[in-house]
């Protein structure tokens, strides 16, 4: 299984993504600060546009389209979310930080356009995500944005991703022994699963589901990022390196990972339970989630 | 002229951040994680209680008041606005940026915190900012909420503050005879500038000012911002570092400065015209704007 069946074609989110982040063009006779700006744009965009699977933007519209919405209403929150994932990708692969020189095959942000201006890339794109999420477009309704800038921001801060990374780059120096499957497990949900989760929940908001219907989706997209994130470390010891793009594996970078902890068996186990209870999750709806079933699936048994 | 006259009671403001900002305590028997979530919020803290004059967030207060608002009502754009702030020093005194060993007398955060956690406690404050501006609070009203979230993600991102910083340092290379001061005036306008207007604009927003007030206090904000950039710039050559706590002048750091471009006593006279545009916006104003004339005197006549 290589390819995910998408109920909405993925170009409605390039195309909403080009709308965000357009060229900024200069050349040699512009003046410094056009210069500096055009820069800074396209940092953004090499993070942005960098070959990512799209797996949480198109999570947005799917679960939007589960609940019935129109896809158009849950563009923001889905190019909101790609912009978060790709700032923190920035900011993971910093020297100070995980001190990566390439991401999918090609230079990470800091190698490409330096420190500062990829600090600076990051930052503009988590202050853009915010400013997309509170854009004043047709049919925008305002208590659904406030709604969803209040999930999307606790997800993405301090007691979701931010406080989770900060966790992993403290453990990089722990034994693997001090460390438990729960604080593993936990750890997870917040440095990948929150925004994944806050994702498929997002897409149930702006897609106007109901709250039994929303909380139905935030429970599938928690355990689809869990499953997530165990296939991850599963392709990083067992996947080929030409199809993840990783350079080099969590095991190298002394990374505490679930194969570490559970074993290889007992991981792939888990990611399979995870599967089944982010499907078992969807028991209450019909063919109008078929596609987030096939998301299910997919995660586990993708290869890059 | 040392201490500026508010309105209203800077505890406020105190009170209202350190609600956001509790101190997570941990020890040497607590989890791994726990120890990190302890010293995330440590360095966030850090960041946001360093002795700042909480200028933007006072500045949103008043203006709050000035149009007849509730304080209690401008608290959430006041936090928000001084969450940005310290963020945006954080990651301006990174190695990669100003490389900034001290920041008003104290380690700054990387320095203190080591600066994978400095980088990480950046990012929690910018999102954090955003979830106090969404907060589910009573009397919060969805439309303004989401006009305040819009306003301040635009001036604290590419178009303003981020972009503006971009410029600044793009500039560390250039040479001083290559910006205009037309250029470096813009550059100011960005980078400290736009806060700084935000705060105002934000202030007459969550005080329920009408649009022609809000426009008044946007152009109040947009000249107090240049008045204070350029009295900063005159600090640096004239202040006292035991009063303004800077280690190293721009000078030494090789930053265009306004008097470099402009002559101290060109400068001054900026500094002075801004200050007057600034007072003159407030002419519709009767007493309710007092504190705002002050403190657009205040600017141009501090001592730190």
């Amino acid at each position: 299984m290589t390819a995910i069946e998408w109920r909405f074609s993925p170009q409605l989110i390039e195309d909403a993504l080009q709308k965000w982040l357009p060229v900024i063009g200069a050349d040699e006779t512009s003046s410094s600060d056009a210069q500096s700006d055009a820069q800074l744009r396209a940092a953004m965009r090499h993070a942005v546009f960098g070959g990512g699977k799209r797996l949480r933007s198109q999570l947005v519209l799917e679960a939007a389209g589960a609940v019935g919405g129109k896809v158009q209403n849950a563009l923001a929150p889905a190019c909101a979310l790609e912009m978060i994932h790709a700032y923190s990708l920035v900011h993971d692969d910093l020297p100070a930080m995980d001190d990566a020189d390439t991401r999918r095959g090609r230079p990470s942000c800091h190698k490409a356009f330096g420190e500062a201006r990829a600090i600076l890339a990051g930052d503009a794109l988590l202050t853009l995500a915010f400013e997309i999420l509170a854009a004043d477009e047709q049919e925008a309704d305002a208590t659904r944005q406030v709604r969803l800038v209040r999930l999307i921001a606790h997800a993405a801060g301090e007691a979701g991703m931010v406080g989770g990374q900060a966790v992993d780059i403290a453990w990089s120096d722990a034994k693997i022994s001090d460390i438990s499957g729960q604080q593993l497990l936990q750890m997870h949900a917040r440095k990948t699963g929150a925004l994944i989760c806050a994702s498929a929940e997002a897409g149930a908001i702006a897609g106007g589901g109901s709250e039994k219907q929303i909380g139905v989706l935030r429970d599938y997209g928690r355990h689809l990022g869990r499953a997530f994130q165990i296939a991850d470390d599963l392709l990083d010891v067992i996947g080929d390196p030409e199809l993840t793009g990783k350079a080099s594996s969590d095991a190298v970078n002394n990374k505490t990972t679930a194969t570490a902890l559970f074993g290889l068996e007992g991981a792939k186990e888990l990611a399979r339970e995870s599967r089944d209870a982010a499907l078992q999750a969807l028991e209450s709806f019909g063919p109008e989630a078929d596609s987030l079933r096939h998301l299910a699936r997919y995660v586990v048994e993708r290869e890059r």
